[in-house]
């Protein structure tokens, strides 16, 4: 029965047509975001920005288990202190967008729009740090970025984005580094938890990594078109930055030190995440967790003066139950509205017209199977609470079984071709030079995604030169 | 016994010596805020946050109540599209940061950093609205904006603040005359309700109202220096935006038609009231609900090793029962948390020591009266959630004495300077001539504050020219 109940929306490309413009198709058509006149600056329409709230919620309620307290820093950075980092404003030169006037006067310091808030934290971190006792400093800010990108996607890559950055300080090594491992594992759990991807996690390469970290860490989802897409990092920054900005705390020794340093962030890169894990060619399909509407009531023959009635009382019910409920009983007909939640990606429909009022039954259509269900009215509000355990589950289950579908050892170039060709990850030893994976993003544009925490070598030999192998990596072609 | 527990924190100015800088020095002392290197732009520390994230609490629950949605705008706006409507750019012009350089490139239309952003949710409206069935857009943004001030001070007036700024359109000025009422009482609310600050609400004169609008409402606290703090504003536009940037809809006539247009906000300023509002020579005072700690427990003798145990007994029943609670077991002295956390404002002050353990009763100390309790352990939580209760009426109750003792009718202009000196609004009637309104500017810096909702008249003639009077107005010097 599956397939039949969707009805086919005419509005939206095809994947295999092509996939970019069905992309595009649902962020636009779902109207979870629209264009600006400012090339690469999206507005975040309500049903989107409402999607990213559910991320925020979830987020805020575990970095502040984890003792991290929200902050706000300004919006601008003098030009003069982010050049104090050189990796670092060589990573972000090129993208800056610069303000060089105020109130009609040319400013002697240019500022820059925020890229990332690495400077301002640590120009604030020096002013309140100068004991043991003052550390550790855990501090977060949801904020906007702008980043001068050329090409530019929504919610993949963008002039502006939202996002979330902690920056963190401590006593020493083992507890900065515990923090990036912590703070990627909560992206992990935010993956299988809330959105329903199964995040690949490691650390990145020398080449890959952020401008100014000694190590970064980070989050990979696998999308249908066999490209990764980095959805998050963590960042272990040493000393560095602590040393160039002057921080420094008496320890419990008696002596001076600098503080050990890290950030970590995702984006609304998530939400293109979602799209492309889940959905399908009748648009958006949101796991139950993550999604502001979690089930629709549509009255069918809703003239006939029973109809509203019962179908308002089943929405009072869900309510009651906290489920995310909306009734729609604008005047389209039950068609349009099957096909415009369904390109919503609501994951439960709910139909109730004269027949299953008669009968004493509600029908339940499961956006991501197509199922339709018929359950009788005392069982209705159990049956959805386990609907959307379930369904969320069954969500996860199926990226990860792709997931695990992608993955492939491969041993040579010409191995690791093919499993280019087709999508998805190879899993390949790698000598730990970076000519060697220059050499692989030359010939395939794939690139290193991560350094995977299970190092058990699959074999003994370099992929690219032959040499004595190092390192076992996950190639993939990126977003 | 009231002001004896109080312990005198000489770190902070006394308002009576010098009441900006004690304004100053609670700012930075109570960790609210700090500077940046650049002029105007503050960092909101931790504890100034979280102030900030109870009033989003508070605001988003509301806002949703009255189906109000969330969404996010680009953090820029093109010079061309903020000229379009003449009033408002020629009142954000002279404040605006200009970018001019991105990706290193020079732009060929200049992008101003959102001082407002009425010309964007315009230009989307314009392309999401084409019928009465699209009405009403109750949409709302939290963000930060940047408005290049000479003269800046934390929270009051700062190049960037954080706001929420709500731009509804609707179909009929009845509905947007309601929406621009409704959101004022939603203001006025949050006052009552949250700071235990009575607002004062009214019109703004034409002379005294935003830039585009038709007509704008405000919410006004007194200060304790005598002085007005506009802390946020509703308003009216007509169809004045939606012409110029052609905005319309079919409406039920079938004839097209421009919607009418309302925005409203309140931002970071509010801390700035709650500061001026509830402080003392001790710092701080917080009004329970709005107050991110509302008990602090200070272990007495704390090495001594029954203390401990039993003051994490104290904040576990509070964390139980949904207190905000935090517990200072650090190696300081109690004499010097309990000026700390007075100066933090922190509403209660739980001490527990050896003789407290012995005697079964817990010792509680009120913040803003300095009142001292001793009660049964049996009794702990149940007191402290009644004095949260008792603690944030009695503040508002207070506050309100205040503005009631300070709002003074007046007929002419003696009486009137008598008024500014000693502090307060002075009522009068006006013949409505801005000539009359510039010249008490001109003689005494104060301004019309508001125009109150009850006009029922307190004599005849203007206060100024002795002409006829039309309304009754509350005059006040204002931040």
């Amino acid at each position: 029965m599956a397939k039949d109940n969707h009805i086919k929306n005419e509005a939206i490309t095809r994947r295999e047509d092509d996939f970019a413009q069905w992309y595009t198709d649902v962020c636009r058509k779902a109207e979870l975001m629209d264009y600006s006149s400012v090339r690469g600056f999206i507005i975040y329409r309500p049903y989107g920005y409402a999607i990213w709230e559910e991320i925020q919620n979830y987020l805020n309620k575990k970095f502040k288990e984890t003792g991290h307290q929200n902050v706000y820093m300004p919006t601008v950075i003098p030009e003069s202190l982010l050049q104090k980092e050189k990796d670092h404003v060589a990573g972000f030169a090129p993208e800056c967008l610069v303000a060089t006037h105020g109130g009609g006067t040319k400013l002697e310091d240019p500022l820059i729009i925020r890229p990332t808030s690495e400077t301002l934290f640590c120009e604030h971190y020096a002013k309140i740090i100068s004991s043991y006792r003052d550390l550790p400093k855990l501090y977060n800010q949801w904020c906007s970025v702008v980043r001068w990108e050329k090409t530019t996607r929504p919610f993949l890559r963008g002039a502006e984005f939202l996002w979330q950055e902690g920056h963190t300080m401590h006593e020493n090594e083992e507890e900065a580094r515990t923090e990036t491992l912590k703070m990627l594992e909560i992206y992990a759990d935010l993956g299988r938890d809330l959105l329903a991807i199964p995040f690949t996690t490691g650390r990145k390469t020398d080449k890959e990594k952020f401008a100014g970290a000694l190590e970064t860490y980070a989050i990979e989802a696998l999308m249908p078109d066999g490209k990764a897409l980095q959805s998050g990092t963590t960042h272990y920054f040493g000393t560095g930055f602590a040393e160039v900005f002057n921080i420094r705390f008496q320890g419990r020794d008696g002596k001076v030190h600098h503080p050990h340093q890290t950030s970590w962030g995702v984006s609304t890169r998530l939400l293109g995440a979602i799209i492309m894990v889940h959905g399908d060619d009748n648009g958006l399909s949101l796991p139950p967790y993550v999604a502001p509407i979690q089930a629709v009531i549509i009255p069918i023959a809703q003239r006939k003066p029973e109809v509203i009635p019962a179908a308002r009382s089943l929405e009072t019910l869900l309510k009651n139950a906290e489920i995310r409920v909306k009734i729609d009983e604008s005047d389209k007909t039950p068609g349009w509205k099957f096909s415009e939640y369904e390109m919503k990606g609501v994951p439960l429909r709910i139909e109730i017209g004269p027949r299953d009022i008669e009968k004493g039954v509600v029908t339940i259509v499961i956006r991501h199977d197509g199922r339709k269900l018929t359950v009788k009215k005392e069982e209705f509000v159990a049956t959805v609470k386990m609907l959307i355990k379930q369904v969320q589950q069954e969500m996860y289950e199926k990226a990860h079984a792709f997931l695990l579908d992608h993955i492939t050892d491969v041993t040579n170039m010409e191995e690791f071709n093919e499993v280019m060709a087709k999508g998805g990850y190879a899993r390949a030893m790698w000598c730990g030079n970076q000519a060697c994976e220059d050499k692989i993003k030359d010939l395939t544009t794939a690139t290193a995604r991560v350094l995977p925490f299970n190092q058990m070598p699959i074999g003994d030999t370099c992929l690219v030169c032959g040499q004595p192998a190092k390192k076992v990596v996950l190639f993939a072609k990126a977003y």
